[in-house]
């Protein structure tokens, strides 16, 4: 059988330069739709059981966040739900993966993908839950359906957002708040039941339909980066922002977290808002107490390693934690997720991943809730 | 919460005229993609929980099978997963649904659907199965994989071909064909093991992949009616035929299936190869006996009501299974289910749906079994 | 580790002589506990791991059915949810078993059993059915329930009685049951609703659970062969009988099965009452019909092997399927299934086991309902 | 149908005196076995599908602790898998249940029970995980197997053990102990990764297996309560505690668990060692930072409530905790949690239960992780 490369699928992005023979394979990552952005792959290989494929990704030098190949393996599964980790080589031009598949068909992908459909199946299950609502917000660019789940009583005193995905292709982001929301939604999880008491959680699994369905990274169908649309979001380029921040305005919010991957460091950590002006010293240490409940809730979570404050610029408050942390002078933190592994507990079976992630999402609860009343 | 339609999903298909209130939406049914025909619909409306519903699809009149929505129920569910008949009724113009919704999203549709992404899956699962393997044929219009199930020994005495779905609204022929494979793959099924004693099966889920996803009716991204191509099937127009056309020559054919659903008629039922030239007696005999054994097999199969031998015309070999009928010379029949439900073993609450045709593909594999040396 | 070898669970059943070594185990059948009968085994061996097994039953020569001991496999589980047959042989008068089991604890028995709380379980599942009902007939010896499964309209003008189990080591007599009950149950199986327009099925899932659960092979707590009790059965002696008599009488039989295994034949098939003097031959052309229809239905059964009718005594009217058809003159049938394999169909890996066992439960449906106007 | 009342299966226990009717059934708590202890009750009542059932336990008022049937509710269960509370009053004398069964069989407990084929079916699956073993120990009166389940490299530094169930009407703790090994056991745990580099857990899931399926509250077959045996256990009258006292000599012991259930406080709790001689400020200080840690793991423990420490008399050796606190010198908790609900977080549709005290095992991962150093 020859081989054939395939991408039509959710999420599905390559660029097939060569590939008349398994060892010879030679691709390019596609860019976001809209954007001079690449760095997301996801297709399916056919017909290459039990030879050695050799991929070679030439363009992964020029790649968004080329140092995100660096001691990076790529994701693989042949029934597209149990996935693994591959051997993967970058010399910083080309990445190369080599692997020997079992069965006809498999898939690879940058990281464990969670599909739309499995998004509407969520809604679908949250929807049924006594104490969950599933809300519309508004359409996508693409008109799909901009969703907010709500837990709990919206009269509650305390106002909980957890957003994610704004980074379509930072899939972890969706497997969290699975996580989250299974531990929220259960009977038997007493932190769950005392959040309840108290608090309603305002969720959107995913704020960017369009670029998760297209195989986008960092986009929306417009092009924009959603993460940078915080202060001047538009119905035409970036409705997802405009209705999410309309909503927030209304609820008011007392913690807020914002979920997403990080292509190149292999840990788990938030950014806080230390850099914005009205970030007093209170706030402070109530942020490092969150921080360091986090971390006895879950050894996958810690705080060496992350984002330096001096990173961010004069235009942060573009940003989802900065723009809510100025304006409603809350918690409000950028959670990351590793596209690689956990350095700190590295399993290379399956490196980081949807189990882990939504693990990651469920151990949340416990700093919200050892947090209320800071 | 106001009332909002969407469809921007796996096969979802609705024009929404008017829906500014619960008890006064106006719809249209979408036309499929490239062709004049109207008829499937499948759309999500939220924000209407415990308010009734009044849904009234304004050109139904002019559907494609108009009569499809005499004595119909339409179909439901909030979960995605679970599928419901709801109260429709057709005036013979307009079609008007009413319903009211438990949760504040709900899905409707005009027989409950199998998405692509269950197709990968299931494709996954069956090419883990030591006894089977996924082939690729090549690919669609919109360069989605064509995919061949063979299970058993290429080099058995009979080849057996199902394919199914070469209208992709007809969902419920994915269902049969998910129904027949996992029978097939059980161990612990003795028709199965005595007909891999034998036979290899050839089997094409879907023949109409983009169709499917696009929520056509009838035709695929070009616009072709793919059971009207089997004479001079094209790359451009009707790819999907073309590889499935080329591999039946190549593996010869003893007995074929092509599996669809009815819009009219609330009876599964086979269409048989009378009016062919090359129909001998025997094999008059041989197609009735089988017809007897599918009844024996399945009291959801008859042969009381069904097409008339008279509605084929000269063209008749651009169906699929006069096209086999007339060059293999072997049984070769067109199975249809019903949308609506089977008037002899009617089920109010669900109606035919896909496990109902599930069994009815399961229950097919005895018949072939005993008409094996017919 | 030492070798450890137990019995203290349901069906637990031997006598351990020595265990000093995992290459020298000698082990003697355990006697049913009120009869002179030896044959059912199940037993827990620990400490094995990586290490082969000789385990020899020594008195497996004068075991009631040695023959059974030929060309027989034991099962073996590791989670008592999975069991496969692993190399047995038997020289006419020990029978060695030779396994090197991969984990620390691992048991053995003569067939995958079928436990006391998987048959409560199951009745719990099919009370809370809208369609079934469980009823109370009495108590056998030891003070267990004595329950009956009504599925359908009592008022039907059929009324098929199924009982299983007499024998308690027959187990896959029960797994039957299951897949028959199972299928019944089906909203989806055309032939359980045709059948259920019509019938009501009485079916006692196990005439005998303290066998069951003391691991005897034959008889119950009394040292009774329940299957020799049906002219005179007494409240002492065979109260498990007496009570499913009373309720036939009081309902009528218009077909009735009663499933077994049996320890030598590698066959499924059927013992008739061809030797009763009210054999007519109208009942004897329903008999052969039923068989055939069966054959049909499963390539598991066939008639070519089974019981001579000769083999029946005067006594005969003691054993259930005589005596019913005796004194109901309908079609009345022993079922039997091996404890070895099915050698027209076999699968070394498994042998027969309680899955198949449960597909030819679900086959019989289809035979039952073609047969209903004989 | 007359009313039927059974209890002859896995820790079914109940005397009958009346049961004529639905209305005026009247019983009696049954006692221990070889023990004049009365408390624990599990049993069947059929026939009663739509009557109120009203069943009066004439010798509650007698009861080992009488206390525990006030401000309680029994547990019920159709499937033997869902269990609900019903209502249910004591007078001081006669504890009261009234209600209403959907079915025509229908369970009630004392608690929810796990039973023996649970318990070995826990054992089959930890069996199978490449990070565990399951040992044999023993065996109990009755010739039950005494196992130990050892998860993690025996060399590790850190030697946990966790023994559960003494009582065996105690199911919660053998609940409890599914739901810890379950989450060490879990690859996507980080606490269980974190634990398993420097720990060795052997625990014993159920130390009295006897007890467990006979019904009894407190006591083994020979009568013992197996919390009072632990200075001079014997093989005739305790040897399930001989056998795992010695056991924990060879591994020796950093942190000590003993799993239980209190008849009367409606809490979660521990009792510690502070009456011990040898107990230090330092142990004072680690025992008090590890319930706090705990008390931050799940809501669903708290230290307000429990055990004052005078209870403990000049014998308090004899019990497991107090004994290995004092030989081994580290902490050594008896773990309670209740028969009746967690005032707390009182949950009325179910009460504690099962599926709460799982929860409640895996969130103990957090506290003994956190107090590794201690
Ligand atoms: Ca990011
Ligand atoms: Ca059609
Ligand atoms: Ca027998
Ligand atoms: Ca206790």
């Amino acid at each position: 059988m020859t081989i054939k490369i395939s991408q039509n699928f959710d999420s599905g992005a390559i660029e097939v330069l060569r590939a008349d023979s398994a060892a010879e394979i030679e691709l390019n990552l596609r860019k976001d739709n809209n954007a001079d952005i690449h760095q997301w792959f996801h297709f399916r290989v056919q017909g290459a059981r039990g030879q050695q494929l050799r991929m070679r990704f030439l363009n992964a030098g020029s790649a968004t966040y080329a140092k995100g190949y660096e001691d990076y393996q790529a994701v693989a599964s042949y029934d597209t739900e149990t996935w693994f980790r591959v051997p993967t080589h970058f010399d910083g031009e080309v990445m190369t993966i080599k692997h020997t598949p079992d069965t006809d068909s498999v898939y690879y992908a940058y990281f464990e993908p969670y599909s739309f459909e499995r998004h509407l199946r969520l809604l679908g299950e949250i929807g049924e839950h006594p104490l969950a609502r599933v809300q519309d917000l508004g359409s996508t660019v693409d008109g799909r359906d901009m969703n907010l789940v709500v837990v709990g009583n919206p009269d509650a005193e305390k106002k909980i957002w957890i957003i994610a995905r704004q980074h379509p292709g930072e899939s972890m982001a969706e497997w969290f708040v699975e996580g989250l929301v299974d531990s929220l939604l259960d009977d038997a999880n007493p932190i769950a039941r005392k959040l309840l008491q108290r608090c309603v959680f305002y969720i959107v699994p995913n704020m960017n339909p369009d670029g998760s369905v297209r195989g986008n990274l960092r986009t929306n169908a417009a092009g924009a980066n959603l993460n940078r649309e915080w202060m001047t979001p538009t119905l035409e380029r970036s409705p997802e922002v405009l209705c999410v921040k309309e909503k927030m305005h209304a609820t008011g919010i007392d913690m807020f977290f914002d979920i997403h991957g990080d292509e190149a460091l292999p840990y788990n950590f938030v950014a806080g808002n230390e850099m914005l002006e009205n970030f007093s010293e209170e706030r402070r240490v109530a942020q490092q107490a969150f921080i360091d409940r986090y971390k006895a809730s879950s050894p996958d979570f810690q705080d060496k390693y992350g984002y330096a404050a001096s990173k961010y610029k004069e235009d942060m408050l573009t940003l989802a934690s900065k723009y809510v942390g100025h304006h409603f002078g809350c918690l409000a933190l950028t959670l990351e997720m590793p596209f690689k592994d956990n350095a700190d507990l590295p399993d290379p079976r399956v490196g980081w991943n949807g189990a882990r992630s939504a693990a990651l999402g469920a151990a949340m609860l416990q700093p919200i809730l050892l947090s209320l009343d800071d």
